[in-house]
């Protein structure tokens, strides 16, 4: 029973290293994707996502510490290959006007990559009795739900702006 | 008008040969992902879910024709680091009991880059007036949504057997 009940901790344990990094990933791109969109809202919303991104890290700490290990990052290849696409978006779109609409279809792609993650953390936590660390990832998965649907919302707005300003 | 209409039908064909390319990857990846899962289940799920792919791969060609070119794929680093960490999930897994529980991870990962694709590309049709366009992501997109709850479900009965089993 132990060494199955391991098996599973070690899964988790491997899944909160590669969100860690993913996290911090996502930390060095957002000021990016700030200072290169156009819309007053879009900036805005980016900027806030980093504040809450930065409280989303913290909470994967007091993760790493309900089981006893140090926080600690592995490289991510599917966030890399996300964050890749939208650098390519950015140099190809610059100075267009669908650059906004790129932007926030490669957020929505990070936020995704995002919510099944700490769904799938949320539901091994449970299993494993961290009670802890299910209210930690929840509170994160609730935001990253809510941030999709406001991406979503300016995505409404900013493609019919676009629309109308041609 | 014309050039900022043609710069948003731009990102919608560069977004469409992305996930085109992402849907063909996925069909290569499925029968290894049946082949490697334990429960019973997870395998139909994933050839079920093999064939609806090849469903949507249809619908994208219908959405190719829609905008007068031809179905082509373009590489989308986010699909191969997705499926690269499912790859290392079964080769670091193998023969242990939370291989399931890993597998479900990857598959919900794939599941929810595609929701995020076939939403925005969704977005962008309709406000291209591309209407077929829009009925055909918007059948895959429900499709998706279905595939990431059914997997979620099988999820919890996974994890939860395995932690019986032990």
């Amino acid at each position: 029973m132990i060494a199955k009940a391991k098996t599973l901790a070690e899964l988790f344990h491997d899944t909160l290293k590669d969100i860690y990094f993913a996290e911090k990933k996502i930390l060095t791109v957002l000021p990016k994707m700030e200072k290169a969109a156009h819309a007053s809202d879009l900036k805005k919303a980016f900027a806030k996502h980093k504040t809450e991104t930065e409280g989303q890290v913290a909470r994967l700490e007091k993760v790493f510490a309900a089981i006893d290990k140090k926080p600690q990052g592995k490289t991510c290849d599917a966030i890399v290959g996300i964050t890749d696409e939208g650098a390519e978006i950015m140099k190809e779109y610059k100075g267009s006007p669908a650059l906004d609409a790129g932007l926030l279809a490669a957020a929505q792609a990070v936020e995704h990559y995002e919510i099944s993650r700490y769904g799938t953390l949320r539901t091994w936590a449970s299993e494993l009795g961290l009670n802890d660390a299910v209210s930690l990832l929840q509170q994160t998965l609730d935001e990253e739900k809510k941030t999709d649907a406001t991406l979503t919302e300016i995505a409404e707005r900013v493609v019919n702006q676009e629309a109308e300003a041609a």
